[in-house]
């Protein structure tokens, strides 16, 4: 047996707490398959006494966080304090700096700062792993890192964000509002008590532009990232997704398109049957079309102390087992700077809902707005209701420019029959 | 830009084809990815005259395959000859013995003479990688022995055969026999023309025990898998099936039980809902339990050039990289000899249909026997029919021993009114 591979914990939350779990209970396996101990010397968090559903005794407590990146009898740092700078970031930059490989699943960092740490990690020669930043316990940047790497990737597609799948799932079984569902699952302590982090989508958004960095071999660029939360997703449009053949999921997306790297986070319709359709609760998952592989569809948990830990606790165990790859598959000399596009450029087929007052002719000047856009409808549905009353009209679209989609939603949206703005929803398909 | 890797290939059919056209299309980004060229320096296969889709011009051919092995100019030998002796082995056990690496496909090889060829790798320090031995294009290799490292495996269930994938979903969709499916599927190039190696279950076989001895740190152990096929499967118990709320796959199934490892192939009833349930036409699909992350899912193209390159070409750029892991994941002298046990000691549900003449006390007859034998029925199906026609009567179990079930069985066979062996399914639950 080598030397024990010496690991210090920062961060003694969700993330942290279940590594240290697994790195405890799992000792004599983990050891087996390194084919060395894996050892914790080190524990460190805001408060010591705060009270914490594991145990720490017989654990060395640091009180100074950043020390640990100082201590010559630390070989490598797990971060799991979070937050995109602060203590995680001056710890993680002196770790590096001083040659300690960094395991973190912090993704707000690695999405902001990713690069200059990986440049850091590079003159050093330490490894700076990130696999449960993204979805939790499924292993997803390592498969686009080695198990897919023969692949250029035309598009890749998650679920990534299991409150607001939790969410979504919860309003479409027990048929409540966006703000019930919420309001329970903080109580049950699914979604924080300042949920916009996820249901605004920038915890999405975060998580694909790591992705995007794995796939396209380029810096992760949060700033090139479309982002639309699900706040305004409501139960009415959910059944009409349904009757359409679709359900709604919070979609993180990379596209390869011609002009560019298009990065969007946005509710979608999808099929119901289909892969990320089927998607429930909690779960996570991942569709990645690669030009050889074809598709390959991942699930699993995307949260909780558990995957996540094994997440952290694969990368440490890759340390141990002294694999390492670059942090985003490339030296970071040879990092494009990549060509992103925005939204206006994104062609698909649309779902949108307009609340009119019935009278005749509705239907004649909403499609004639379409006609002379040029966007040709695929479908329409109405449903019967009583006179004088508001109308829903659905109509879907053939796939079509948004520039265009938009310009022709702007004008309808000043017929006089209007009764809200219309609500439109985009339609991925699978 | 470091010196390039220097490949042959050996036996160019679907996996080696594929492996060649990657490399080749994909050369300028796969050197990107790997800091080096990848060089296809030789290539070698039985009949040089042959005709096939790839074009050779411009490559080394080698009459020799064997000699492969000793050329000082090869650092690395794909072998997609196939086949578990003769050449591949032989090319195989030479190369590794020389301190050539190899990458294969060859899933009969790696589970009849795997623990012998890790030997001489570990030897010589070369590397012997099979991610395309199983499932194709998923990366389930890599996954429960990197991505995954961090668990105990409680199960690990695959759909791993397309074309028997491929049967039962066209027998469905097309209300079709087995054997006239199978027909069409050998007329389109979907089975081979002797397709037993397919539909009895012996690929899947070779498939289920290398993923063993990946999750659990053994020797791949063929002969300790239990193994049945897809011959005797109907459109009739696939309606019952149906009726019931499942459909039916063929499953490799991995199990750490109390007292051992079962693995075990035969056609199972799964929810058809389910992950693997879901499963279409020759995608392959792999759910994986770990302690920590709880349930994982994979799915993508099991078999075909692309997919199976991907892999092939995948494992070619570890080697590049320096990416190096144990064949089994551990060193060989510690791979335990773990305990199998049968497929007696299974406990599930089960699928019974009985042919009988309808008469009356023929269902009390028979849960009698189910009842002495501690058997507890779940539901019972029977469809109207003809006075004095002969009458399927379809019943499941709880929970039960397999044999328990078993003596049942052959109680039951005995009756006076039964028109037919009585045919059983086991349920998966999942």
């Amino acid at each position: 047996m080598s030397s024990p591979l010496r690991i210090a914990i920062a961060g003694l939350g969700t993330v942290g707490g279940g590594a240290l779990t697994i790195l405890r209970n799992q000792a004599k396996l983990l050891e087996i398959r390194c084919g060395r101990p894996l050892q914790i010397v080190a524990v460190s968090a805001s408060n010591k006494n705060k009270k914490r559903d594991i145990d720490l005794s017989g654990l060395h407590w640091v009180d100074d966080t950043a020390s640990l990146a100082d201590d010559p009898d630390i070989d490598i740092i797990v971060e799991s304090i979070g937050g995109t700078d602060g203590i995680a970031r001056t710890l993680v930059e002196k770790a590096l700096a001083n040659g300690k490989s960094v395991v973190t699943a912090n993704k707000a960092l690695i999405a902001h700062h990713g690069v200059a740490l990986a440049e850091l990690a590079e003159k050093t020669g330490a490894v700076l792993a990130f696999e449960a930043a993204v979805a939790g316990g499924i292993p997803i940047i390592k498969t686009l890192r080695d198990g897919l790497a023969a692949n250029r990737f035309s598009r890749v597609i998650g679920i990534l964000n299991g409150t607001c799948n939790y969410i979504l799932t919860n309003m479409w079984e027990t048929s409540r509002s966006f703000e019930e569902v919420l309001k329970e699952a903080q109580a049950l302590g699914y979604a924080e008590s300042e949920p916009s982090f996820d249901v605004d989508g920038i915890d999405t958004a975060h998580k694909i532009s790591i992705l995007t960095s794995l796939a396209y071999g380029c810096a992760p660029s949060i700033d090139n990232v479309y982002i639309e939360g699900i706040r305004r997703i409501s139960l009415r449009d959910m059944k009409f997704a349904d009757e359409l053949g679709y359900t709604i999921k919070l979609l993180g997306i990379a596209v390869q398109t011609a002009t560019g790297i298009q990065q969007r986070v946005h509710p979608c319709m999808v099929g119901k049957n289909s892969m990320l359709g089927t998607v429930q609760g909690v779960y996570n998952a991942v569709l990645v079309e690669g030009d050889f592989v074809g598709r390959v569809f991942l699930e699993g948990r995307g949260a909780g102390a558990n995957p996540t830990g094994s997440s952290v606790v694969a990368d440490i165990m890759d340390i141990a087992r002294n694999v390492k790859y670059k942090p985003f598959t490339l030296p970071i000399a040879s990092l494009p700077h990549e060509n992103f596009v925005g939204i206006n450029s994104l062609r698909c087929s649309y779902y949108l809902r307009l609340s009119v007052i019935d009278k005749s002719g509705v239907l004649a000047e909403v499609t004639n707005i379409f006609k002379k856009h040029s966007i040709s409808l695929r479908s329409f549905l109405q449903h019967s209701h009583a006179p004088n009353e508001t109308v829903q009209l659905v109509l879907t679209t053939h796939e079509t420019e948004e520039s265009r989609m938009l310009a022709a939603i702007n004008e309808v949206a000043e017929l006089d029959f209007m009764r809200d703005h219309p609500y439109m929803i985009r339609i991925e398909n699978l």
